[in-house]
């Protein structure tokens, strides 16, 4: 069925059921970044494969809403679909809840799904349609009701994750997250999140790759925690789960549970804490005999992003184990590109390859970005096996690539010069340099968010006039999301303060469309530096070993302290990683390597 | 009566009527920044004097709340009056509405006063208090009831600011206020920020020195505009409100006329719109019949924060002749201070006496900061007549002075270095120089805000593990406040992104207790730059006119372009002002501002 014959059918659906406005999410039932294909009603309808999109559509009108890291990926996926582009990051640019306020006649109706609608979208959305006299119609599955031959489940067996590797035990972490329960004066808390699920429970899954986790829901008083989930998956993990107190019960008796919880409590009304940007706004029924408090982001979300000493010791080795796969992979490209037939495919998949020969892999953590030339404009373009780009011993070559290993997660981009490049080529590679570098070496007051951090990356970008259109770096999780909050580096508001122990990473770029992409990506953990009269001050530790391309480099851009912070990079990466290195890499290594 | 009797005398009324813990503010009931003496129940009840601080009272303790600003300057004034210090800023210290909650017993009683305790102050502690059995007791008065000799509210008349100076009409202003109103869906705007009512019907008043404002609330629908004030001072205005269409009503008839206009309503329940910030909890009552939705800030803020094109045209010529006042200022400055018997109280007199000799001249903007050496580091330290330093020729005095003229408010930081300083003294000075030209030359998106900025200016300062305890700058209204919303250069979250027309201060600093201060500030003008694919570059324009002193810096601390900048900065200076100086100051000033 092409695009346009799935908006006939859902516009009649729509007629049908006398709604006006329909606003279709990507959203699972969690709110995951990364959505498994059963839930990701925008791809269906309208074939954009972007990580973040809102679609609305109305009796003649259909919109996409997406950012600016996917508007030249969405202008091309979405040709020929029925959908208009709107870039939501733009001024000017109406957001989708305006616009499907605006787009709903007096009385009218505005429908959505209950279930991967969340309860803060419906908030908003029927804040702004107090005076409209709009219906919000909640329960609501057009798009499953047309959707043919739709994707599966996973049902992927979930699996124990050691504390040998993530250092603490579920009932260290039940323990710690009811102690910050008593201080909210929280009786029950549902958790949605699956990321946080499966970290507080010492859980992982695959429901898609590089997604460690599974779809679950999870309730936590005071007497009892829970796991809703797929219960044919848990074979593995019953016996360690009810030995450690942990209750598991099928996924769709999460509401019902909530409810009768909120039915049994006798003293007034139980006050039940949830995360409304993660909890599906159908929540709220069966919660209605609550107290709903709302707590954004969830508890467990700083007690992950806080990594504890064993992930800590975990995750230096994982990088030096990572640096060795980048650096074999790097040599291999060196010696093929020549060839003229390798292409991004290859690459991708080479790459993966390698970091399989490691200890502890698990998995890729995310797609590989194989993107060579124009193709790396696009900030988070994929290969296809057919149709990619054949790589050229010319150019810049980008990409960006992680691993997910039982000892920790990782993410680096490297931008490899292939051959000559222009001389505006090699400025934007060394401005790139120099955006990465100003946030690596900030020392930081306690207290400071990536809000405030993020113009140090850009300063010198603004100041040629330049900019990229994503935040400077995004928090990691520990063998679970790549993406991972509340802490990260962006313009945007945030009030997480960077603490010791927080894993974030660190990759500004220059884009330039139809012509080139450069990003340089390292992972930095936020440590203490000195504490004096003044205040506590923290500091960046770079723990990503692999070198930067010296070719792409125009050292005269650099300053003094900019040159000594790379070569002083660039002796780390060798001193780390040639212990595990052949005769041969070692001398491949120091050379790219070199002081400059 | 001394500090621990009024506190003896307070604690009896609180136990009279029940009240457990007590809440005083320095607040008036419009939340302004700088209270009238009459509603400062901390300072009557404490005796500190800074514009920041909130008290807590229960019958074992009593606590003061205030920021880094006032730190040491609290811990002076606080000295034997039985309150203890509660540095707000620091971690781990309790903010007082958790203090109030934590010291309330269960089943307890916490009071303040409605009129003065805001809207948003008062659902923060509803909901911090919910899971307590606490009751808020909102209608007290309790420091009303004890104080003697209660200092009276300003009589001062109310005037026009002529529409020459601030180049929009009432009609205008009103027109536009209700523009966005519509968008708001909004009946009716309750408006109490004095500076906001002053600024839309063009009036102004004198409630204290430096507070060109006087107390009022409006109320704003689209029939009527309603001016709540002592009719008392309205004389010299009434004529021309009537003929405007501004109806005047008593301040007291405030909120019954609300409590009237929802009555009268006949669709529903009116839509009415507060700034939960500035508006006493009290008023909630008053809009019962209403649906209550809150804007912060308050919809005028935007609006007279971005200057139009009539008062630009005027802060450039205000801000000449302010910087002739200073270069006066500092030419005096020079020839009296070897006779070694200046005080800071006849600096602070000398500054606004040269100012008063320009055109347009009210009134200083704020108190004059003269503060010599260690006193200067105290951030806010104000000279009293009696017992206020002596001016020796050594070390450095730091003089923070502006003018409220009638054509625009200016604010300016000037640090003199009187005599020899220490090698560390001026590393401090260049310092802070470093800090402010990082923020001044910043060309930054559209879409930045003052959050995402101020980190510039402070990373000079964290490099060599030192910071100041405030923001780096604040917005400065027309001849308004000197502080002004909703822009400002600082870590904390805000969302107002820097717009054109946007007048900020630039004011990093170095405060080394019991040793020196230094600051240096200029106001900026946010202008276009440059718009291109990338996205709307803007950039500041300095339009503070006045020389850096040059015996304070060391040349060998700055880089190429912080040289250029200043010497830039500088030749302006020289530019703007020589025209309007004798020919003996035009010669001082060449060497004042010669090139380095």
């Amino acid at each position: 069925m092409s695009a346009n014959e799935k908006l006939c059918q859902l516009r009649e659906h729509m007629s049908r059921q006398g709604i006006d406005v329909y606003i279709i999410t990507k959203n699972d039932p969690h709110q995951s970044e990364n959505t498994p294909d059963y839930w990701n009603e925008v791809c269906y309808m309208t074939g954009f494969t972007g990580s973040a999109g809102t679609a609305v559509v109305t009796a003649r009108e259909a919109g996409l809403w997406t950012d600016g890291r996917y508007y030249i990926q969405a202008m091309l996926e979405l040709a020929g679909s029925g959908f208009k582009l709107y870039r939501a990051a733009e001024p000017d640019v109406k957001d989708f809840p305006v616009y499907a306020k605006d787009a709903a006649p007096p009385g009218g109706t505005i429908g959505f799904n209950g279930r991967t609608f969340s309860v803060a979208q419906a908030l908003n959305l029927s804040n702004l349609v107090r005076y409209k006299r709009v219906t919000l119609k909640s329960d609501c599955d057009l798009v499953g009701e047309i959707w043919q031959n739709r994707p599966a489940l996973s049902k992927e067996p979930i699996f124990d994750h050691d504390v040998k590797f993530c250092g603490a035990s579920r009932g260290q972490k039940l323990e710690a997250l009811r102690q910050k329960m008593r201080e909210r004066g929280a009786d029950i808390y549902i958790l949605s999140s699956t990321d946080d699920i499966a970290w507080l429970y010492n859980l992982r899954g695959r429901d898609m790759p590089g997604k460690v986790f599974f779809e679950a829901f999870a309730s936590i008083d005071y007497e009892r925690a829970v796991l809703f989930t797929d219960l044919d998956r848990t074979a593995e993990v019953r016996y360690i789960l009810s030995r450690d107190g942990v209750i598991l019960k099928p996924l769709d008796e999460a509401r019902g549970y909530a409810e009768e919880f909120c039915r049994q409590w006798r003293d007034g009304k139980p006050v039940a804490l949830l995360n409304p940007e993660k909890t599906g706004c159908g929540f709220l029924q069966a919660l209605a005999g609550c107290d709903i408090q709302h707590c954004t982001p969830d508890l467990t979300a700083e007690m992950k992003a806080v990594k504890n000493e064993t992930e800590l010791a975990n995750l230096t080795l994982v990088n030096i184990r990572d640096g060795v796969a980048m650096v074999r992979f790097e040599r291999w490209l060196r010696e093929n590109v020549q060839s003229g037939k390798v292409t991004e495919w290859d690459i991708a998949r080479k790459v993966s390859e390698l970091r399989g020969q490691g200890e502890n892999f698990f998995e890729p953590s995310f797609p590989t970005i194989a993107a060579y030339e124009a193709n790396a404009a696009m900030m988070h373009y994929t290969p296809k096996e057919q149709g990619c780009a054949v790589i050229k011993p010319e150019g810049f070559l980008l990409v960006d690539s992680g691993g997910s290993y039982y000892d920790g997660t990782t993410d680096i981009t490297r931008t490899y010069v292939l051959g000559a490049v222009s001389e505006k080529m090699r400025r934007d590679f060394t401005l790139v340099l120099k955006s990465h570098i100003a946030l690596a070496r900030v020392i930081f007051l306690y207290g400071a968010t990536g809000t405030n951090l993020d113009v140090l990356a850009r300063v010198p970008m603004w100041d040629n006039l330049m900019d990229y259109k994503s935040g400077t770096g995004h928090g990691i999780g520990f063998f679970l999301n790549v993406h991972e909050g509340p802490c990260g580096i962006s313009l945007r508001p945030s009030g997480a303060p960077l603490t010791p122990g927080m894993i974030i990473t660190d990759e500004p770029g220059v884009y330039i469309e139809g012509e080139y992409g450069i990003r340089t990506e390292n992972t930095l953990k936020v440590v203490e530096h000195v504490t004096n009269a003044f205040g506590r001050f923290l500091k960046f530790e770079v723990i990503s070993y692999c070198p930067i391309d010296l070719n792409g480099i125009d050292a005269g851009l650099l300053d003094e302290g900019e040159r000594r912070w790379l070569n002083d990079y660039h002796a780390l990466v060798y001193q780390r990683l040639a212990p595990h290195l052949t005769a041969s890499e070692q001398l491949w290594l120091a050379e790219a390597t070199r002081a400059i």
